[in-house]
């Protein structure tokens, strides 16, 4: 049994705490958001495949990945890195391509829960709380429930 | 008389729309944006000099400035450009050093009303709303007007 991402939106609200634990060491977990080959490999849900088409994570830093699924569609996704602390801290923009200047940002720290175990929570915020709407609707809880798991497999975790 | 600063931040939200008119054209005040030497003569409120530490204005650029009071006390600011669109869009983070981590985005929007008049509005959001009502505790109103009133004088506005 994989553990549980918790999603905690409170209603008419613009932001969401993500809470997902890991049963892998909280530098497992960050190494796997800071390298791009990791990162492709667990980012989204299931189906789909991932190439980073830019990298450069470090505060001040971005990124872009573009995401393909076997039908032959194609998902940009692009931000910039305001903050990156090792193990720590990642406070990042993200913007999907499909819906231009909707920009949501990020803050994701790492905790780590002692015993080769760790905890990920993901403030994050939306332009509007219509833009966290529209992204629950588009299968928000799927993307991160089957990405969390694809990570889990990549770091040892259950 | 200068334009008014409209603040519309519904109660319990954690973002703000900031609308300003400018009796200049839009390249103008996109332009007091865009240059360094130039943002550095209007941001914030009246009494304080800004010293711009570091400027890279471009998607995927960055900037920092830090303000000193008469007392000598600093204030340090930075963030990202998500995106920079001439004359029309900026996407920022916002940090002020002094509350780490407590991040916002702005997305600052350039309208052209003709008659070589123009209209700033920034959608501002917050980490939360106790992070908004902090910044209009803070004197948010103040710094915006006076702010804008000094960009006023450097475009050749009211």
């Amino acid at each position: 049994m994989s553990n549980p991402v918790v999603i905690d939106a409170a209603p008419g609200q613009s932001y969401a705490d993500i809470t997902r634990e890991f049963e892998a060491p909280v530098e497992a977990v960050f190494r796997a958001h800071a390298d791009p080959d990791l990162f492709a490999r667990w980012i989204g849900p299931r189906g789909l495949e991932t190439k980073i088409t830019a990298w450069d994570f470090r505060t001040g830093g971005g990124y872009a990945f573009v995401q393909t699924d076997r039908k032959g569609g194609a998902f940009e996704f692009r931000g910039v890195f305001h903050t990156v602390r090792e193990n720590e801290l990642i406070v990042q923009t993200f913007e999907w391509l499909g819906a231009p200047d909707q920009v949501s940002l990020d803050a994701m720290r790492f905790e780590d829960l002692g015993g080769g175990r760790s905890r990920l929570v993901d403030h994050s915020v939306f332009p509007s709380v219509e833009a966290l709407e529209a992204m629950v609707a588009e299968g928000m809880e799927r993307g991160l429930t089957e990405g969390y798991e694809k990570l889990d497999e990549l770091v040892g975790g259950e």
